[in-house]
């Protein structure tokens, strides 16, 4: 498996207010699972864990791209969302919107930040 | 294994520019666990992948403080790191520090990012 053709990287931070439910780490992995197929972004490992009963989940997604993650913190309704995608046809967007639909926050806060400024030319 | 007491979450996504060495995996686990020791964070899972001879590797550090990850373009000489730690003791800096000892990049480029605004008491 190859990465992309072309480095384009986008590094989107979203925070997740109000959330109600962040301590199911099934839920968790159907987010991260429905975020990268909504981005076309390939799955090579998806790895989580449960900090017990009621706590928060970790889980990461290692992409082709890069990554997404998601960690949660139940007791304050908070989940802390990044999402890192190279390669112009892939977009951050539509899996912070998978994970929101997921997730179900009552707030959010986002920033996109691109990566890398690397000026040779596209790699071939 | 439970998460830290008490939130104060951290995100610093740092551009490393030309890197001597990016298609080694060994080095790649040698510098996420040395970050994390390094920062004072506790490992729960390290996962890598190499996408072949010469090109690139990723590898991501699942923490109970959240997580590290590295994306190399061994063709460009540059990795992506990004160190997501929450609990004010833990520093990303001595991560990123450790992991440039590691990598060598000749250029850097960082950018702190706090990650969640909880008005909620601090959790006991």
């Amino acid at each position: 498996m190859k990465p992309p053709m072309t480095y384009d990287g986008r590094h989107l931070l979203a925070d997740l207010y109000d959330c109600p439910v962040l301590d199911d780490v099934a839920l968790v992995e159907t987010a991260l699972r429905d975020a990268a197929e909504q981005a076309g972004a390939t799955v090579i490992g998806l790895h989580l864990h449960h900090f017990g009963e009621g706590q928060g989940v970790t889980g990461v997604a290692l992409l082709a791209e890069s990554h997404m993650s998601i960690h949660s913190w139940p007791e304050h309704g908070y989940a802390a969302v990044d999402i890192f995608l190279c390669g112009a046809r892939h977009d951050p967007d539509a899996a912070l919107q998978a994970l929101v639909r997921h997730l179900a926050p009552a707030r959010i806060s986002r920033n996109m930040i691109r990566r890398g400024d690397l000026s040779g030319p596209p790699i071939e």
